[in-house]
């Protein structure tokens, strides 16, 4: 409430953001939201509803039972709040876990997506950003392996409608992998020494995940350990647990609208310890480098942190700024400057009200316009704005095209000028920008 | 990383939401959503575009020069921060003008909106939220009044476009307020102390506010005070400055569609420093007890906090979570609770693939198909799971349909159920559910 007085007095405070945080000007805002309207549609289409959970929650439902994640979470503190007893999301999936724990009576199959921010508070690395959003679909209430199909088909047809060329998604599922202590002949808890291991293989490969397992293990359980990754997807099974996860594997498959995309990966860990069966993994063919843009699983056993009483779920989360990224990278990104579609010039101001007019009428027929709202009024100054900002369209309505009853319309790009009708106005740019179904 | 055996172990975690957080459960999101594309759509035919800004600021950009912002703030700590350095935003504007400052190429008049959360670190009070979405219009370097009259019809046609009923744009012009001092014989220095006392007529009204002056000024100036507020429109100007504000007025009023909706009120001051010109509330006419649910108004001095130069800006800001409250009190909230069109049920396991090339056809007609994947396999159970989702119709296939090329489709709303043929199928509910413009 301090006077503007004051505010001539102080120094420029810098306009920095702090590391690891940025904004998406318009042409990146508009690219991403086409993306995320798009990705939005098909969860719908699969008969997805959306739920909003909080960004700020309870510091303990975030790290509850994962020791590790506390590293990678943000304190928030308001002055409310004591100790660090609060924190913002850093996924979606636990929050959907609270919420489904918090609301007993919701009739299941429940299934949600929700596309949302999240947070890392992790210390900044090169290429890793501290807020980045992310587009989750989960089914909660269903064991079927029919819902493990239906997340696959889903990431299937989301990256389909993207249109982003070739990808994998990359399947193993945990109960296989649960096999590997009995195959290779080590004891139970000492499982995830080798899957942290195995989850290397994109950064040591093969040689190095050898040298890593004769350092936990003896010579012939390492052996053993490649024996079974190395292991044909046609190979009879060893075990009842090894058969359940390639019988599930084969049914994905089975359902899956092109099966190409689908290849079963033996390495493929992921990191969370709460997948308890199907894990998958997409990469683009083309810009490996950029990692996995999307990820997912069955986690049977999240909610029975919240409830003690298990709830079965799957579902997959698409890492949006990452998959920007590697669109940006493969030259398929569209980028517009403007969603503008028509500037009306104000070239006579005597005639305000028939800009006004020509403009409310042009926005009611649903094309996006504009009106000059510069202070420099000349005719260049109002089509070099036009131009700069990538307005397709500018129109021109001066005292000579009221007498005559027309507006001249400008295609910029085109660089061609035609006069039409003045009650046609709507009309011809309701042609020029047919309505997208 | 834990392996899975530990989970069981533990003692169930509380599933509860900090104080003053909430999730939007299915039927909420879907309606907020319904609201927010039609917010989406009315600013996107206006010209403007989208614009992302960071969350996460730094807590002197979010601060600068209003001391008693930092009382509202969420200061943030990962690992990476030191002391209270970070904050969560706590408006859209202050971001937006930390982004023009750090962009000085931008061209201008830049015109952007965002929809957004933001975040106030206040203690707790009942009916207010400690996170939530604001949907903000923001025209950047126009000084013409022009600027503020797009602002007041963008914020009259959201309010159409969302069909809410009646509702008042309050209007006033810090520039009238300005002559307020000259006009009542006080200083200049204690026009803030005046304003505050005058914002709270909603609260204390006009005894209330007399009550007040005359605590801080003398009764001569306490009743010139009253006697400014009571200034109809029509009176004669006694200074060039309220002239200049109510020539303002006058134009925008001229230019608003229907000025019905459109009042000056003298008494509106809006509580934010860096207001500069017109300042407007929007009250809704059958919810007065939920007070503002959109506010805005010119700040030309704004960014110059970060650049040293003056660049002038109008915007708007509308209060998504208030206005859903109002509308949801008014009882013109439709609310559905799936977006799910359609359920096909699993009948026969023979004909599980033929139910998903169903599905599959009617998701690629772009119609929100679920396929049933609960556990209970009966009829009745999928009957009962479609009604309790109020899902409007169910897909019935069996060995009998088969034969015959049909498939049963029963209205659950309607209690109707009638066969189609096989290959109509997509054909019957692209007719049912004809697509929105």
């Amino acid at each position: 409430m301090a006077g503007r007085e004051r505010i001539k007095k102080q120094k420029p405070i810098k306009p920095d953001l702090p590391g690891g945080f940025r904004d998406y000007g318009p042409a990146d805002a508009i690219a991403r939201q086409r993306m995320i309207d798009t990705i939005r549609r098909t969860f719908e289409s699969f008969g997805f509803d959306p739920l909003e959970t909080s960004s700020v929650q309870r510091t303990e439902v975030l790290t509850g039972g994962e020791e590790d994640s506390g590293r990678i979470i943000f304190n928030v503190m308001g002055s409310q709040e004591k100790n660090s007893d609060t924190s913002l999301r850093f996924d979606l999936t636990v929050p959907l876990a609270r919420f489904i724990a918090a609301n007993p009576d919701l009739s299941k199959p429940f299934k949600r997506y929700q596309i949302g921010n999240v947070w890392r508070g992790e210390r900044q690395q090169a290429g890793r950003w501290r807020e980045f959003t992310q587009a989750d679909v989960d089914i909660v209430g269903s064991s079927s392996i029919d819902a493990d199909a239906e997340i696959a088909t889903i990431i299937y047809t989301v990256f389909k409608n993207l249109g982003i060329g070739n990808f994998v998604i990359n399947y193993n599922n945990r109960k296989m992998l649960d096999t590997l202590p009995a195959f290779a002949g080590f004891p139970k808890d000492k499982l995830w020494s080798a899957l942290r291991i195995i989850d290397k293989k994109d950064k040591i490969g093969e040689d190095g995940i050898f040298k890593e397992l004769i350092k936990v293990f003896t010579l012939t359980i390492a052996n053993k350990v490649l024996e079974f990754l190395a292991q044909p997807f046609e190979m009879p099974s060893k075990t009842l647990l090894q058969g359940e996860g390639l019988r599930e594997y084969a049914e994905i498959k089975n359902v899956i609208p092109d099966e190409r995309f689908f290849q079963l990966n033996r390495y493929l860990v992921r990191g969370l310890s709460y997948y308890t069966g199907s894990v998958f993994e997409v990469t683009l063919t083309d810009a490996p480098e950029i990692g996995s843009v999307c990820g997912g699983g069955r986690y049977d056993d999240l909610v029975a942190k919240f409830t003690g009483q298990k709830i079965p779920a799957v579902g997959a989360s698409i890492g949006v700024d990452r998959l920007f990224a590697a669109i940006e990278k493969l030259g398929a990104l569209q980028k517009k400057q403007t969603l503008t579609q028509v500037l009306v010039l104000q070239l006579d101001v005597e005639l305000k009200n028939e800009y006004l007019s020509m403009v409310q009428e042009l926005r009611n027929a649903g094309i996006n316009t504009a009106f000059y709202l510069g202070g420099d009024q000349t005719l260049q100054a109002q089509l070099a704005y036009a131009v700069k900002k990538e307005i397709p369209y500018v129109a021109i309505y001066g005292a000579q095209e009221k007498k005559k009853g027309t507006v001249g319309i400008k295609d910029l790009a085109a660089r061609r000028q035609q006069e039409i009708p003045r009650r046609e106005l709507a009309t011809f740019f309701k042609t020029a920008f047919p309505p997208v179904a």
